[in-house]
């Protein structure tokens, strides 16, 4: 019953993939186990989508690609309908968001791991498989969406073994340098994309070789000729003054880009933008230099239509061979108003962010470091007023810091949608900060857990009419004990 | 930057493909969160392989299939060489095994999980991607490398949530029925087969129908003939009484068999090593209960070639509506030592246990429950004497129900090779019962943990010489809590 002894196959593993052993897996698993319990803490729940998609789903927003279908692994099926493994984590959550989006709670906060599949050509550390982790909010469009992510890349780089000081969150927003743009007469998408991607390059080439690529174009050490943005001296020395406005506190650099972006409606947005963000994370306990302004970030994939990250290390690394390596980008992300409308034609905003997980465990391994928290519906803050929200996450971030999972609510609607939302995320309870409890430093708080076993007790009902069942209003201090005591009932 | 406006593609997932929420992977992540425990803590250690194999690697052994490459996502790379997603877990081992033969360490014992991809068509609740979760042992050809597999499937199906009298393990062996058919003049591999199908279908037709199908063949309801094995009167009574043993403790069954295998070669080889399972079973603690002999379990791959292994659920289950559902089969798998062979033309042992994940989770459902241990290696008790192997195995059952990783050495080398694998698992201590010590009621520990770091520190060599550094014999009463002191070190 064996095969032809004629015949033996080379035991060989495909090329540009690998097989992990023991010690590299134990790494991986600690990592995505700390962090998906910090991203269900955060309320992001998990999804797992199937490995293919449909070629069509995936569309064309290949990874620094523009050409539809290629860098994937795509085969016929047999209906003639073509597959493709999904290359990212973010194209098959538009997909499942469209699909779903009608029985979804919104905002819908999932995170996700898993291998995805790019069929490019491979190279030393470079495989054509590998493990993404992802956290999203879609159906989100407030900048506090942006700054949860942030917060929540923080907390989870921090569980992944990356504590303050080791690693640090870079933001920036697309809208500030397509204002810029504007204001300074560029109208075209390829060039403001070419500028994008000369602006990439800051780190490689410094401001003198960027300032080449943003005029005529720029020819490398090996004669090779890159055409470039072709903007005037004069566009070319504000995109540059831009990319420099970073370094200090948020408030510092949001002063200097105010200086420098030249008053376009679009720029003004991105600086309101950044500044409400600036306001979450002081709320969520984000130290300034845990996440800082930096509008030198611009990331590379074209979908990005807002706010976008990266989690730089600063940790001192070394090679297997104990020399120094340079690691920079650790993870990343940004807003993505586009993706979900592909297939709705509505838009519908989403922000993320995304690691690879092999890649943190390299650059943990690279520093000397490797890794050693709940799980359900998290506690929704209710969201009444858009001047109270620093203090909707303050709650958040105390509940979060005892060890329960906390969110603000972050959709558009009103009290009774609010309520609803939680109820579907079957969340043990729901709390309120009115202008009335914020300054007589009380809070309120709805046992959903309460409510939902008084509902399905139909015959009780009588007796708690007229009570408010499992509501109760508190001191600020008891919040915490109060939560715990519904949380384990 | 968005496609066409006039092209929106339909959000959906591919044909016979599914997406998870969180609910489902919650008890999938729990399930193979412990059962991962419970195989690190028989000594097996995780190994992931890559989605893709060169599809010559994959071989023939399709499930349930003759034919080559089928039943496989396949697609050509960029040098035309034939890639398939694979289809199990088994295959990839095989490949690998062959491929690192030289430097692994021997028995290889290896643990996985991880989506499999069968090109197969749709059903309700039949997908085409599935989490399996398999535990092999290569490079043992004792039968208590099968044991050993049987007492880690029992305890891992206990922690997924199967205690005991909820499943169990069936086991027979391929050398019966083939010996039994030897004796009875049929030499021909697909008469074989046929009979092994005909077996299989036990559980469905029933003793008559079965009876049929090892004659002439069947009708079926739909009036559908099916060709039979063609096996003469006697013959069938033989299979028939044969598959009829099973009933009561273990040795009740061998004795039963015994009585109607007729004397091959083969058949008392199967008894044989039935009789050594039988044995290692009791030492592991293994109740009767738990894992019984049961000759109507043939499995379907052909691939297997001794020992094979059924776990069935036994609690009644329920579907969505209430209504009864027979669950059956939750796993399976046995010994194939010809796999390792397509690739390096030597006969390499190998045996393992396989479940499919969501199917253990969607059991657990049914029977309305769902489900709540140490990483390195293992303690490895030494093997002096084929006579003491029970001994050996109570020690490390005694080991593993404190919580501490400890196996019996399975491969047929001397003390020396012994302590290298045990060296090259990190195995933090070995232990040694020769017949001294098992007379004395006494045990010796080798603190290998101490031996490494006493290698690494040369300078101090001199002061240890001569002083058997970090070995004692102690009394079996005080193995754990010496064990623990070396691993808490």
């Amino acid at each position: 019953m064996t095969d032809s002894p004629a015949f033996r196959p080379e035991p060989r593993t495909p090329r540009g993939f690998q097989d992990r052993r023991a010690r590299d897996l134990r790494v991986e698993r600690e990592i995505l186990a700390q962090v998906s319990a910090v991203y269900e803490q955060y309320g992001f729940e998990a999804l797992d989508t199937s490995a293919f998609e449909y070629a069509d789903a995936l569309g064309k927003f290949l990874p620094d690609s523009d050409r539809p279908n290629e860098g994937v692994f795509a085969l016929q099926d047999d209906d003639e309908q073509w597959m493709a493994l999904r290359y990212d984590l973010t194209a098959p959550l538009a997909r499942f968001a469209a699909q779903h989006w009608e029985t979804l709670p919104k905002p819908f906060r999932r995170y996700a791991y898993g291998p995805v599949w790019r069929n490019e050509k491979p190279g030393p550390g470079r495989f054509r498989e590998f493990i993404q982790c992802d956290a999203d909010t879609v159906g989100s469009a407030r900048p506090e969406a942006d700054a949860e992510i942030v917060a929540l890349a923080v907390a989870g780089l921090e569980a992944a073994g990356l504590p303050r000081g080791t690693a640090v969150l870079k933001l920036n927003n697309r809208k500030l340098l397509n204002g810029l743009l504007s204001a300074a007469g560029v109208a075209d998408d390829h060039q403001k994309l070419a500028v994008l991607r000369a602006v990439d390059k800051l780190d490689r080439l410094g401001a003198d070789g960027v300032r080449l690529l943003l005029g005529e174009g720029r020819k490398d050490e090996s004669g090779a000729f890159t055409k470039g943005a072709g903007l005037n001296a004069r566009g070319i020395e504000a995109v540059l003054a831009f990319v420099a406005a970073g370094g200090g506190s948020r408030t510092d650099v949001l002063a200097r880009i105010a200086d420098v972006i030249g008053g376009s409606a679009e720029g003004d947005e991105g600086l309101a933008d950044l500044s409400r963000i600036d306001v979450a994370l002081k709320g969520l306990g984000v130290a300034e230099d845990q996440a800082v302004f930096d509008p030198s970030i611009v990331r590379g994939l074209e979908y990005y239509t807002g706010a976008v990250f990266e989690a730089e290390l600063l940790l001192d690394t070394v090679d297997e061979k104990g020399e120094r390596l340079r690691f920079g980008s650790i993870g990343g992300g940004g807003r993505y108003d586009d993706l979900v409308a592909r297939f709705t034609g509505e838009r519908t905003p989403a922000t993320g962010f995304s690691f690879g997980v092999s890649r943190l465990a390299a650059a943990l391994r690279a520093a000397g470091r490797e890794p050693g928290h709940q799980a359900r519906g998290p506690v929704v803050i209710i969201a009444f007023s858009e001047a109270d929200m620093a203090h909707y996450f303050e709650v958040a971030g105390e509940l979060r810091g005892a060890g329960i999972a906390a969110e603000v609510y972050l959709g558009s609607s009103g009290m009774k949608a609010q309520m609803k939302y939680a109820d579907r995320r079957m969340s043990p309870a729901a709390v309120m900060l009115g202008g009335d409890e914020i300054a007589a430093g009380t809070v309120t708080v709805k046992d959903l857990d309460l409510g939902r076993a008084l509902a399905a007790k139909v015959t009780d009902n009588q007796t708690w009419r007229g009570e408010r069942p499992g509501q109760a209003t508190i001191r600020r201090a008891e919040l915490v004990a109060f939560v715990r005591r519904i949380i384990e009932g």
